[in-house]
């Protein structure tokens, strides 16, 4: 069976974009689609967290319109991006699938689920946030946001000061380049700039603020750690207000990527929350 | 084995006070101590949640200095409360328990954590808030508090409106007077009135808001419903941002009784945090 280090990166066409993606896990059950964090590629998952739910259910990576290995050219706004990614699960003729969306991966995963309440069966949100939501306010954060992300990057953009934190953060990294073999190429200028205009646009309020999230209907996890200095975390809070059939769950001493920091624990979590 | 329902109220005096405490489940283990709600004697816990630890380990709940069954006075104090809730735990010689502290029980279980810390190994922390949080702002459950609960009232103060929230009220209260035989006769008007005071004491803060939680050095869960209207949800946001060591757990489509609604859901996670 593959796994995350050995899925081949294979390829589907749907309305101009040559998506890439992989598939691996169980052949059976409702599939896992995972969206990923601005600029990342399918190689920025923790096998952890991928492999985890193998075990359980059908897991699919993919880069949306544009991103690393897809071609095309990323679009500027969320709702284009969940657009896209509407594209890519049908052109895989799948009829519903559940959501991990990670950061912008979260922003797109709400907007997916308010456009086709049908495909999407429950979703989780890890480390984001709604539309309007409260931005950050660390400066460090958004100096480093934007360069290519080397490990110290990750350790202070995605994990708490704390030594076990930072430890896990190493951790992380290490297994975040266990696969060697078919990899992603880093993503494009032309994709940064079109995801930084689209995180800047979500912070725009429309209309009564968070209002829309009562459209989102399905079964919601919001995840975070108690410091995100990325998507700070009283808006994972706020997702969990008015989403209305959102569980909350706050990890201890972390930060952006708690998913990466407490992978068994998250795990246990959203295997539960899934399974029902 | 002695379980909820067949459990004998059991007497033992320290500082003045008959403490009326119950005690059933597994024989070895650090024992999980039950602090309860406001006017809340032993027989106010639901079975399924008691039961559920008991499965695991010694299961312990009193009554503290005045309430229903146990002698004397009841302070108006939190501090106070926890100074009594020592003596108890003292008195059956136990040296480390871990707490459920709902509500009121919940800011007793915070004083107790400061002030004994060697004596608490893990806490839980569910419908509360930390000393000079947010009151509520509903009126009628500000009316509601006072009298003697019946069901009606459990249903509007501990559960959310909806069909399934309210289901889920009901069959709460058919599981908490499954006990027959060996009942706690109700507080006294002295408890409720001193009660009511160190409640109202509690929303004061003391120095920097919030400060005192640095202190909490015990892993701590902290879990509420989305809709709490007696002790506002913000508060247990509150709780996790402060508490170093603090996990976050906030349930859908229900209110300060959300450990009642979802009993299985949260042993669940109630379990993983304490067992580690």
């Amino acid at each position: 069976m593959y796994m995350h280090v050995t899925a081949p990166t294979q390829y589907v066409e749907a309305n101009g974009i040559r998506f890439a993606h992989r598939r691996f896990g169980k052949e059976t059950g409702v599939p896992l689609l995972f969206m990923q964090h601005f600029r990342g590629g399918m190689d920025n998952w923790d096998p952890a967290i991928t492999d985890g739910f193998a075990k359980g259910r059908p897991v699919i990576l993919f880069n949306n319109a544009g991103v690393a290995s897809s071609s095309g050219e990323t679009p500027s706004t969320i709702e284009a991006m969940a657009e896209y990614a509407a594209d890519f699960v049908n052109a895989l003729g799948l009829s519903q699938v559940d959501l991990l969306g990670f950061s912008i991966g979260g922003y797109v995963a709400q907007a997916l689920s308010l456009q086709r309440p049908k495909l999407v069966r429950c979703l989780m949100l890890v480390g984001t946030g709604p539309r309007g939501g409260e931005p950050t306010t660390d400066s460090l954060q958004r100096a480093r946001t934007l360069p290519e992300g080397g490990l110290e990057d990750f350790l202070y953009l995605f994990f708490s000061p704390s030594a076990s934190s930072q430890a896990a953060g190493r951790a992380f990294w290490e297994r975040r380049h266990l696969r060697k073999n078919d990899v992603d190429p880093p993503s494009s200028p032309q994709t940064m700039k079109a995801q930084a205009a689209a995180f800047t646009e979500w912070l725009q309020a429309r209309g009564e603020r968070f209002s829309e999230l009562k459209g989102i209907t399905q079964p919601a996890l919001v995840v975070n750690g108690n410091r995100d200095i990325m998507i700070p975390t009283i808006n994972s809070f706020t997702l969990s207000q008015h989403i209305p059939n959102a569980q909350l769950i706050i990890y201890p001493d972390s930060g952006h990527g708690s998913l990466f920091q407490y992978p068994d624990l998250f795990l246990f979590h959203a295997r539960k929350f899934l399974d029902g």
